[in-house]
């Protein structure tokens, strides 16, 4: 049994807005349970809304449609199912007097064409939309296909969808059956490295799992299906840990904790202080660590030190080191770490300085050189990496890495993943 | 002649991410003047990314595929693609060695399933992606169709979309009819009154004009259709000054000119200096300033001042004050400002100090209060705002509006909009 998703209007296709509304509806569907093999974009074209929904109909038993509600002559969405589905177009008296009595209610004169929108196929169902003035239309077809009409606007469609649809869906299709995923977030290597430490993983089936990369990490997604909610839970955690078993301490969290909430949350249970110099990355690591809320418990200061001279009068780190090593060089970076730690009076001292494009690189120290050094009670330790040629991507890069340097630290881990 | 977006991917089934790539990809197709007629979304399954693929070819004479060119077993789209056009997929040196120095710079090792991505269906062109590991692949097919892969990952795909497939369709296909958009960006007042402004601009057509609220900015993106390209510049000329004229001095820039960018030329131009105090926004402030190539011509240093005593430590702001006023508050805004303007020897200094959120807030001083100042060689200014009770809505818009400051003095125009 699967659902497709058929999403209607023109603007969709001129690219001028963004299909929220497909996404939302598959991951609904997929949490009820039901497959979605197809979603297919089409303008406000008869024909071929037409070809769209047979062929939907051909293919799945559940076809749910967005868009095409509204008054205009644009929107055929109604006219175009009632003539797949013979289902004559009747306008109904009472979604008639609804459309009527919302208008009265604000005051403003209905329009003629807004009766259209009180046309309903023949045995269709009528789905209530509080939030606007096309109601949703639900028609049943034997044996067993189910095609829903929602309206566009997404703030419209979702309580439709969530509140009236998808509890029909479970009834008639009997649905027991609940979908449930979980994403392990991994940092510091590559997607192709993880799909080779997954291994035998990948055959598994029930928790499946995929991967995503998204902003400089690899997410692993588990995916488990079962009858009854707390079956769901138990099914993923035995897949979490196998996984964590094949991949080890690149995994730094889950689902919504961003590597700045895990080191938070770490910083607090040790009670610790950190504080940062940055360079390259002009106050990105400072702002990732201020995006968490209770993060001044661990973090009261931040310098950007953008400039050779700034390096000097607002760490104090010596002209002379910096003419001798350059200020992207491992040195560097371990005299900012130091001289923060010392100056802040915190327990931890993240610094970084790197070339971050896309000019100022040379054959011996390219874009994408980066320094990052953190400085602890027992000493600093400064690490090289070589990010990319882009400026964004370096400064996105070097802010990851370096708190997932102090992650590592307080962990007890190697600095960077051994693998 | 028509094209058809094809973008393949499970979890763009799953709901767990919005389908961007279609609605950019659309968007560059419909000012190149070709119509989209369908778009379709299909999962990491070879039968149906073949099903998709064959539909597509018979009704569309250019194909658009993103996704499934990663390495992994899941990643499809490459064999589906050979098969279909009966292209054999065969293994090129070029690309292989092209990958294999990319993994090398990078210091990190290549693993064996990165080999798939340079497997290349015989007669094929591969389209440089130098923001990731895959190629993109454009066949030609007889007599006038052409099938493009390019990557899912969205900041590979786009340039690889402008730079070299557009012109590439443009020339194949010989297109004159053209449609170019221009995006004039405002940031401080809201969307109703922007639409309020614009009066009967809205009226007009070719160009057209359309509203796009984006990032805590309002977009008035301007369209114009035209059979030369140097009359779609004459056009949309014409229109900009029309809207310039609505809408005054909330119109900050053009396309990809963002805040910092604008600022940024401002400052060279005038040969000036800016350095940053930032309390709540954290960094987020340096970290826009210095996103701009070239910035340490005007941007040397800022620090972050998250904790009272960071302000007194790091500034001189005198403990007294704080304890007397608040940290949040116009006067401390306007001794952060000055201080850091002395301290750091320079034209300019912006302070923000305010209630980011969730907690912190009272009844006197609510989550989003903020304070923003300005130093300069005539004084300093510190202006009061209240934004929203989210945290990053509330570093954004302050960091946003910081900046928005920062180009209104440089200007001499009013430190807020007057409308």
């Amino acid at each position: 049994m699967n659902a497709e998703i058929l999403t209607v209007g023109t603007e969709l296709l001129l690219g001028q807005i963004v299909d929220t509304n497909a996404a939302f509806i598959a991951e609904r569907l997929a949490e009820a349970g039901i497959d979605v093999y197809f979603k297919t974009t089409v303008g406000d074209n008869p024909a071929r809304i037409e070809a769209a929904v047979r062929q939907a109909l051909g293919r799945a038993q559940v076809v749910l449609c967005t868009g095409g509600l509204g008054p205009t002559e644009d929107d055929l969405t109604r006219d175009v199912v009632a003539k797949v589905t013979g289902r004559p177009l009747r306008l109904n008296p009472t979604v008639l007097a609804q459309i009527q009595a919302r208008f009265a209610r604000r005051g403003i004169p209905m329009a003629r064409n807004n009766e259209r929108q009180a046309q309903v196929p023949e045995g269709a169902e009528v789905l209530e939309n509080p939030r606007g003035t096309a109601p949703g239309l639900l028609l049943r077809m034997d044996p067993d296909r189910i095609v829903v009409l929602l309206p566009g606007v997404p703030a419209e469609m979702r309580p439709m969808l969530t509140e009236i649809v998808l509890p029909r869906l479970r009834e008639v299709y009997g649905l027991k059956g609940r979908i449930r995923s979980r994403v392990l977030r991994t940092t510091g290597v590559s997607e192709s490295k993880v799909d080779e430490l997954l291994g035998d993983l990948w055959a598994e089936r029930n928790p499946t799992i995929a991967l995503l990369a998204r902003s400089g990490e690899i997410h692993v997604r588990l995916t488990a299906k079962a009858e009854k909610e707390a079956e769901l839970g138990h099914l993923l955690d035995g897949r979490e840990a196998q996984v964590r078993e094949q991949l080890g301490d690149i995994v730094f969290g889950r689902d919504e904790e961003s590597l700045e909430v895990i080191v938070g949350r770490l910083l607090l249970a040790r009670r610790l202080t950190l504080a940062v110099a940055e360079s390259c990355t002009g106050g990105l690591v400072g702002h990732r660590i201020t995006n968490v809320p209770g993060s001044s418990a661990y973090f009261d200061r931040g310098v950007v030190v953008y400039s050779n001279q700034a390096k000097t009068a607002l760490l104090g780190v010596p002209a002379e080191l910096i003419a001798a090593k350059g200020a992207v060089s491992a040195e560097v970076a371990a005299a900012m770490a130091e001289k923060m730690r010392e100056g802040a009076r915190v327990d931890l001292a993240l610094a970084v300085t790197g070339i971050a494009g896309p000019t100022g690189g040379t054959p011996e120290k390219p874009v994408g050189l980066t320094y990052i050094a953190l400085a602890h009670a027992g000493g600093v330790a400064a690490h090289e990496f070589r990010f990319f040629t882009d400026r964004d991507l370096n400064k996105q890069r070097a802010a990851q890495t370096a708190l997932d340097l102090v992650r590592r630290h307080l962990l007890g881990l190697p600095s960077v993943p051994i693998l």
